[in-house]
């Protein structure tokens, strides 16, 4: 049985017991959540995880931190150092989204060492195997598009990226869409240009029952990729992006049906006054299915701080209701991240989910809250680096620049707070 | 006359036309907002500005950065280098909040260096003194206030933040206030243990018309400080500070009657939902004054990276109507920040200005977004690091990690904007 399934017969999995812990919620609310699929619970049932997720609605947003190796970098130390501290400073998931190297070891290597969720997308072996065989990057069989699936299921994968709501239908429109930027969806661009090539609609879409027979068999989490996802800013928004997620839409519904878990995709770029519109109409058409956000991104000027616009945009959407946030790293639009970039990226996203959960009255979130502003109040330093995100960073920096006696080198003898306890 | 006086009388100034070009728009807009107090252009008749800037309704957000030393880290030479740095990233505005060393030295080595605007807190003057002097940091005069005002201003002083909302009045009720941290003002903390030891009411309050007279000498800008802002999320939008804003809100009219111009700083440390709420109280009780935010900060968990999280609140009130923000570098609440927080402060604050600018609208903010789209789409580097706040950082990290081909390391060979492209 599915996390799904289960909940739906009142069974309470050891996930949902530790899952209810970790948000400090009754057990009875998980399950219901998940029976009703407003709430997914990512795991393969081959996949060990020691701390599990449940991302929806009424739960703490959750953090996603890509890693993976490209055509040059494809290291898999330097991979398995990637989730390692990307798990140290707070990501709830990981994705393997590699194309280079032996994609099935890194994977397998990374579902092995990871105490969270692990996601993919698998279309891209498809398009790195072809490549590899100096074939174009589509050449490959309508099989391939399932093989790979079972073949990530098999290797533990708890939720993955399909782009189904890329049909010939939404692609039709693209011939007349006014975008600069088409396609930027890897995943996307691939499945269409599969499409075209071999005049066919896409065979996650034509097969759909074929894939939630699979996604059952393991419970894997299928996440409605968005192929069609805005690439810049100036062309958010647009009936291109809206129709693919009408398919996705349905979609939802007949995984329900099945039992099989499922949330939806989002942008991408975003500017700032249509990020509640962009949350709110997912979560409609979505039939309140969660939402994973690559983004959003209000601009695209801050290029080498991607991570602080994808935060800006992350903390506004979670506050309007996504419910999983996938980082940006500072190397976003330029390059591989390192594992420095992983670390900084998911600093960001976690504090931009952080805002989220205190913005929406999240009660763990704001008890921390509280423990901070004490901390300060008590200049004890010690639990306020606890408490922050940053753990380590703060607490060099305020051994970099130090201030002998109460309080910090920013004010000195004129600390706010050290006056205002002298005078009251 | 002042700026607003020329405004009110018809004349359009040399720094009403440039800020008028800088803006892209009418000169008679910036006239007509001068005029209503609802924009300030702050600027000293002593000081020559080669870049001024207009702050408020219907004009770009604009992006101050703090710099000054404090005990212990009192380098003219590193302050000098914190505005240089301050300025190339793009700081429309510097405040020098030194308080240790030769403050006047230093503030006017600033003033003579700045190609923008320059604003202080003449108040920490007084307090610095003193302690230097070896007496209680709020052992002055009542002619110190207005000494250390006029000495400012004949420095060449743009704009000064005043704590003058923090009334004998005001204050009376922090006595029953719930608040964690009840004063973290440095300036709002000095007058109210003044206030208190003196058993007098706020001199800057109680001569308000004495300091709009030194003001409309000079035409320095008045920043009516908040003295009493929260300084933790868990305490935001208290009574506390809701009735210093009403004060605030008397005087801007006072100060508009005699031609001086004025605008409304803001906190501080404020839930993600309580911004809109936040920022639109301000400008309904200060009557459509500039706004000028420190923050605000909507999470009190990221130290060492409170850039970021003033990145996330200064956007969103930017989209709400935040006319200014003041940045907030890695090292807030840790220590004094050196040059390279400096830089990453003001990059994340000028990534939260333009996410605003966009999501209102603004002309030339989306003109540089669609040529950013365009240059991703022909894959034009250098004009992409051109557009970036970034700027060398991103074209460092595009270099770190090549990739030979058209495209990025990122993806490689199996980039979605090339694939797209092939197939369509």
């Amino acid at each position: 049985m599915t996390q799904m399934e289960m909940a739906r017969k009142g069974v309470v999995s050891d996930e949902m017991k530790k899952v209810a812990e970790y948000e400090g919620v009754d057990v009875e609310i998980v399950r219901q959540k998940l029976a009703e699929g407003r709430a997914v619970l990512p795991k393969n049932k081959l996949h060990r995880i020691e701390r599990p997720m449940i991302v929806g609605e009424g739960f703490s947003v959750k953090v996603n931190a890509n890693i993976g190796t490209s055509q040059g970098f494809s290291s898999l130390e330097e991979e398995k150092e990637k989730a390692r501290v990307a798990i140290e400073y707070g990501a709830d998931s990981l994705m393997v989204l590699s194309t280079w190297g032996d994609l099935r070891e890194i994977r397998r290597a990374i579902v092995e060492m990871s105490p969270v969720p692990v996601g993919s997308v698998p279309i891209y072996d498809s398009a790195v195997r072809s490549y590899q065989m100096k074939k174009n990057v589509v050449d490959f069989s309508e099989k391939d598009f399932f093989d790979m699936v079972i073949a990530h299921a098999e290797d533990g994968i708890d939720f993955m990226t399909i782009h189904v709501g890329v049909t010939r239908r939404v692609l039709d429109r693209i011939k007349s869409s006014r975008r600069v930027l088409k396609i930027v969806s890897r995943g996307g661009a691939i499945i269409a240009g599969w499409m075209i090539k071999n005049n066919k609609e896409n065979p996650f879409y034509e097969h759909f029952d074929e894939l939630l027979d699979i996604a059952k068999d393991y419970d894997i989490t299928l996440s409605l990729g968005d192929g069609m996802r805005p690439g810049a800013v100036v062309d958010a928004s647009d009936a291109q992006q809206f129709e693919e997620l009408f398919v996705m839409g349905e979609l939802v519904e007949r995984a329900r049906e099945k039992g099989v878990q499922v949330m939806l995709e989002g942008p991408g770029h975003v500017p700032l006054n249509e990020v509640e519109m962009n949350v709110r109409l997912m979560k409609k058409i979505g039939k309140g299915a969660p939402i994973f956000l690559l983004g959003p991104l209000p601009t695209d000027r801050a290029m080498g701080y991607d991570h602080i616009a994808c935060a800006i945009g992350g903390a506004l959407a979670g506050y309007y209701g996504a419910d999983f946030l996938c980082y940006v790293t500072p190397s976003e639009h330029i390059s591989l991240p390192d594992v420095e970039d992983v670390r900084e990226g998911v600093i960001a996203s976690k504090i931009a989910a952080i805002v989220a959960d205190v913005a929406r009255g999240n009660k763990k979130a704001w008890e921390l809250e509280k423990k901070m502003a004490l901390a300060r109040k008590n200049f004890d330093w010690e639990t306020m680096f606890s408490l922050s995100l940053g753990k380590d960073v703060a607490k060099k920096k305020y051994e970099e620049r130090p201030y002998p006696d109460k309080g910090c080198s920013m004010c000195g003898p004129f600390c706010a707070i050290k006056i205002a306890e002298e005078f009251s």
